[in-house]
């Protein structure tokens, strides 16, 4: 286990405790040292996810998201609150806490997308905006819910977050230092650049990747292609075995970014069409070489940061 | 290790002593029973590769394919032949090795595509086209090279036989065997059905993989990219650092069949990109859930049969 600095909080609530809120919580819990009290409280749209992460030690206590009474205590004195929801949800979650929200109350969230979420955190705060700083841990794995949560899925992950005018430097340094007690890598970005790079190296993959499934289910011997699907298929896909709900929110919100890679993405496909149709092995062979050793590059210097080997997204 | 046949054989040629022809050689000799002299040689094009081969182990000896006598004696009684060399070599390596083939030697290949092997040992073998027994054992890595060998690298793998109509009944089956005693499952297909098949499950994922990896590259905020890539983009482009050479000849060779697979796909993704551009989510959500569907199922019924972790192509 990398060493990682000290974090103390009092109360963290989180809504949604799947893979990415259920993780946070298992790694404060789990890792480092912590002094002061702990409570992580879960508050979900599902009564059964959040009786499993009770039941796996996930949280110490859960509320329902539409019990006000429940909302209320679970709020009252919080220091910290992650968002883990589905970005779509960002705003009328932001909507349904404000209410019950102290002032010196730090909120931040794991949403794949950061302008959008960074909208709907305006719109649904207004005057308190201050206390909300965006966040985004890049892990994640393509199982979700409690069960899939580890305490070190965010050990040398890069988690980025993109702090807005109104935030006080402490708050953004807090929002840091937890993430960094998971052992997780801080950056700045801001929220048009993160998206701009999470469309190209997270957003345009997955659905490239949902995109080859759905080909060869529309095909007329599906059944026989799966069955000599191998090895590069397998790794190529398996995030085709993601969220569809995550995915699609998105999709949705990050669709101009996505759509500037999708475009650039079908651009170089065509080139490399027009390569095959005219048989042009040169042509071929030069993509492949630079890629190959673009792509090699990149894995010998992940491979020195020596993070988990299923910890993913 | 599971159950295998008994197989024996006298003498061996495998040319192209890498990945492929090396693990053939290494399963050969270390699973399984066999009786009788096994002679394994290696020619290759490399001098390097067929001397790192036989310091490895994987050959008994190595000859040049540019020397004559070295290949004649290499050929001379020779029960076995394998060609395993990136697709385009397969018209002159059967030309140049037909002089030296005795007329009960049954040669064997384990290209990626078919119809242009076919064609290729038709115009090189003429009369003898009987002699060979065309073959793709669907397993691999993205390594290459002798030292990538693995003695079960075909364990619970496909390999296809596209038996021809001049092949005796004992040759296709002395050659099933053969894969069968590395403990691959043998089916047989026609070269035509082999290789649109193949487009659709691995030519076709290789090609999106390079293209991704290419259209980063040519972006002028790469190294940021790259530098937040997670584990999404490491399996989806995994297969990217594959051999140049080996897609290129596929992509040629194969092209017609890779072209109506990508052409397919383009046409998803185009449907994909007027869902995203129209924000419209059901449509969206409704692809990615089938998708995830016919995804997990797929990994579950291979995670059934049980196959090395490290295999795949």
């Amino acid at each position: 286990m990398t060493d990682v600095a000290a974090f103390s909080f009092n109360k963290l609530v989180i809504f949604g405790v799947g893979l990415i809120g259920g993780s946070l919580a298992r790694a404060l819990r789990e890792r480092g040292e912590t002094d002061g009290a702990r409570t992580v409280i879960g508050v979900g749209r599902s009564p059964a996810s959040t009786a499993r992460a009770l039941e796996l030690g996930v949280i110490d206590f859960a509320a329902a998201l539409n019990d006000d009474a429940a909302l209320r205590d679970a709020l009252s004195g919080a220091d910290l609150v992650l968002l883990a929801a589905p970005v779509a949800q960002t705003q009328p979650l932001l909507e349904r806490i404000a209410p019950f929200l102290d002032a010196d109350t730090i909120v931040t969230d794991a949403g794949s997308t950061k302008a959008d979420v960074v909208a709907a955190a305006r719109a649904a705060l207004g005057a308190r905006i201050g206390q909300f700083v965006p966040g985004h841990p890049i892990a994640g794995r393509e199982a979700s819910g409690p069960d899939a949560a580890l305490p070190d899925l965010y050990v040398n992950r890069n988690v980025v977050l993109c702090p807005l005018p109104e935030n006080a430097s402490a708050s953004v340094g807090r929002i840091a230092a937890m993430w960094r007690a998971t052992g997780a890598v801080v950056r700045d970005m801001s929220p048009e650049q993160h998206d701009r790079v999470l469309a190209s190296v997270s957003h345009l993959p997955h659905v490239l990747s949902f995109a080859l499934v759905e080909q060869i289910l529309e095909s007329p011997d599906a059944a026989l292609k799966f069955s000599f699907a191998a090895g590069g298929f397998r790794d190529f896909t398996r995030i085709a075995a993601s969220s569809p709900e995550m995915w699609r929110d998105v999709c949705v919100a990050n669709r101009v970014a996505l759509l500037e890679e999708l475009d650039a993405y079908t651009a170089v496909l065509a080139r490399l069409r027009a390569a095959i149709d005219a048989a042009d092995g040169p042509a071929l062979e030069a993509v492949f070489a630079r890629s190959r050793v673009a792509r090699s590059e990149w894995q010998e210097h992940r491979s020195a940061s020596a993070a988990p080997s299923d910890a993913s997204k």
